[in-house]
């Protein structure tokens, strides 16, 4: 029978393979595409700069560790492109199965703490959700405004598209909100998104 | 002049270079060299899960917060290797000049906060620190135990270099040493790691 800490070992072996988990999205510098890992990384970051721009309380702690799970059942599950409405269909089962299996590594108390974090990721009833899932839709904007267009000129992803995708920063962080919007904007007048 | 969210997206923006720092370390399937945001975001996850050995009462944010940031200097200082004794002599010197480079980017209280993170992991005085740096020793390790060797085959190192190198994981988190060194053990049975 595996200890405790044997338990704990084997998820943290087995969480190695969000480094191989490939996003869309493409780094700042358009050289590669990024990684699940890296960009839960990106995301704890942004969470400690910007939570400011939150309007209600929010615990830091709880957002930051709900960024670094929130991807994690990708690792069976798979990356599913915000684009691509195919993939979303069956999207919810196979992250429910991806979590079942991964989260069970763990001694059970612990396993069921950290899957808590990502159901309340999916859940989206409190600020913190509210705001790591503004972080989540941001970064890659971000990404894509900086790299000149690289995952919407790849893809053909159009404006209203975009804008969409970007709505659900107004419920965590309005001033967020206003400034993707103008990210986008900027990214129509450059040439890197399509009106 | 740019405004606080400027400086604070700017920062952001630049700190996505992390993810173009590569490690000595192999990732556990030995496919690659790990990078630093990717190693930064598994030393939060670890922290996340190993709390629980650290003796006395710790600030689990803070450590998370810690790890999350503790490698960002070496976007411009570069990755120094555990077993390159020459270009430790200049390590500090490096660091300490990349650090106001980078924290200077942000508005100036939030940057000394994120600065001054850095430095409580540098100084090893806390038991934050002294757990997060068991954390950064135990970490390729694990990877090198379990990619059989590495790191190590790569780079000719011994089994003395390495139970050096693992020595303040004590400090910090004592039944973590005690499997860092049973880790070590079973390396050299296994012909990962030379006597």
């Amino acid at each position: 029978v595996d200890t405790r800490l044997d338990q704990q070992i084997n998820f943290l072996v087995e969480i190695d393979k969000l480094k191989q988990i490939l996003r869309q999205t493409y780094l700042i510098d358009g050289s590669r595409q990024e990684n699940d890992a890296e960009h839960s990384w990106h995301l704890a970051m942004m969470a400690m700069v910007l939570h400011e721009y939150v309007p209600e309380k929010v615990d830091l702690c709880r957002v930051i560790q709900m960024v670094l799970v929130h991807d994690l059942v990708e690792i069976y599950a798979g990356d599913t492109f915000a684009y691509d409405a195919k993939a979303h269909e069956d999207k919810e089962k196979r992250e429910q199965e991806a979590a079942g299996k991964l989260f069970s590594i763990l001694p059970s108390k612990q396993g069921e703490k950290l899957r808590g974090l990502w159901e309340e990721f999916e859940a989206q009833d409190t600020p913190e959700a509210k705001f790591a899932t503004a972080l989540d839709r941001l970064q890659p904007l971000m990404h894509n405004y900086y790299n000149q267009g690289g995952t919407w000129k790849t893809h053909n992803v159009r404006k209203d598209k975009v804008m969409q995708r970007i709505e659900p920063i107004a419920e965590g962080a309005p001033v967020l909100a206003e400034y993707a919007r103008h990210l986008v904007e900027e990214s129509v007048k450059k040439g890197y998104l399509a009106e």
